[in-house]
């Protein structure tokens, strides 16, 4: 059986779910390719479940996926991933590879930042749009920025992701890329929300314009963007709890 | 300090942070007015958590919110919600109360319907649109069903929650809601989801034409219902699983 769990933000947030398929699993391999892991959580996180994890990287996940399935018809295997683990497109494509070859897997899901922001935030889950990523290349083209401006125009919520390819980006540099093409094609920003290490005991959250945020101290990544539309007065308050200064 | 604490879609999602949270606290409400809960999972949960837990309704959680936040002045007190606890404006509310009486509290995420769904179905989550609930006065106005149609438009996928009001509703109802204002509105349906009890021992998916959902035998609710948007060929791949009789 293949195993595909979900751990959450932190070691904190793992479920006892999650617990029992670790401990069951004869090889736990913890996937450091498509979500960032930080060194000091890996730890924390072996200790929590009482495994030691092999790291898994691209190689592993995606071009040695066959292998992996081929070795979840013999023995219990599990894949951990920080967040939730279908949420990346890799993980779904190991699923369709057991399939195929007719191996047993399991989701095993987890707290995801997709939850966690705007729960966090106090904003309405159902006025949230597409989910934006602002990629490393982002001086290319305008789609991503282009993504925000369609949810905007509907008055509805982007949580902007952060592309973490050859190494997180920050929400400085992501709002960096989104002033670029505000100016380039015309617009303003009003105020955003920066989120730094949500979830993790130094999680650090501002409400303001562009030019505050980038003047803030932040601490290091995970860190992401939500660009708030039309705002109902109880979330304005909410939110106002994370107006600089303020806390 | 007042813990607002999500236990996932069932016991075993129940986070390490959570079980913790709910041990500190001196008295446990769990909420049973802005989520369905099962009887069966109650005692599970109890169990699990090792603590008794009053069950809260409407007049404590949203008349009694002043209240509630007193005590919590003086005491740990949680408010345990199945799913996340901040996906419901009722404890976003409770959260405003608290602050502007000076108390503090402490968010704790949990699994939620709104990751899982998407993650166990292998769609991409970034292709979500808004989520959409059909209220149980469903005849009335069509603008749940134009919101769906909204998703469809700019070819995005749709989570269709469906109004728990005096019981939850089914599917089969949900698909009514749809089918009627499709059938005035002039137009078609193609394949959609029905996911009934999420995260549970008896979940039941099935992929395919409103029709064909309409005539399957489900587990009682909670049920979920997604329209898909535009698919990708892994998305596709991955749906294929659903199809009535296939498994």
């Amino acid at each position: 059986m293949l195993y595909l769990v979900g751990v959450g933000l932190v070691p904190e947030h793992i479920t006892k779910e999650a617990v029992e398929a670790i401990k069951r699993c004869e090889r736990v391999l913890l996937d450091v390719y498509t979500v960032p892991v930080q060194e000091d959580q890996i730890g924390e996180l072996e200790k929590i479940a009482g495994k030691k994890m092999e790291r898994a990287e691209r190689k592993v996940l995606e071009d040695g996926a066959a292998e992996l399935v081929e070795e979840a018809r013999e023995k219990d295997v599990a894949v951990v991933t920080f967040g939730d683990p279908l949420a990346a497109t890799t993980h779904v494509a190991l699923t369709l590879t057991a399939e195929k070859k007719g191996v047993s897997w399991k989701y095993v899901p987890g707290v995801s930042v997709l939850t966690y922001v705007p729960s966090r935030l106090g904003l309405e889950h159902y006025k949230f749009g597409w989910t934006v990523t602002v990629p490393e290349q982002w001086a290319h083209a305008p789609s991503f920025y282009e993504r925000i401006r369609g949810n905007l125009k509907r008055r509805m919520h982007t949580l902007v992701l952060l592309d973490v390819g050859s190494g997180a980006m920050s929400i400085v540099e992501g709002l960096e890329a989104l002033l670029h093409w505000a100016e380039r094609l015309g617009r303003g920003w009003d105020k955003v929300v920066g989120v730094a290490r949500a979830g993790h005991r130094d999680e650090k959250i501002v409400y303001g314009y562009p030019e505050e945020l980038m003047e803030t101290e932040w601490p290091e990544p995970p860190h992401s963007i939500v660009v708030p539309g039309k705002l109902h007065p109880v979330e304005e308050e909410a939110l106002g709890r994370f107006v600089r200064g303020k806390r």
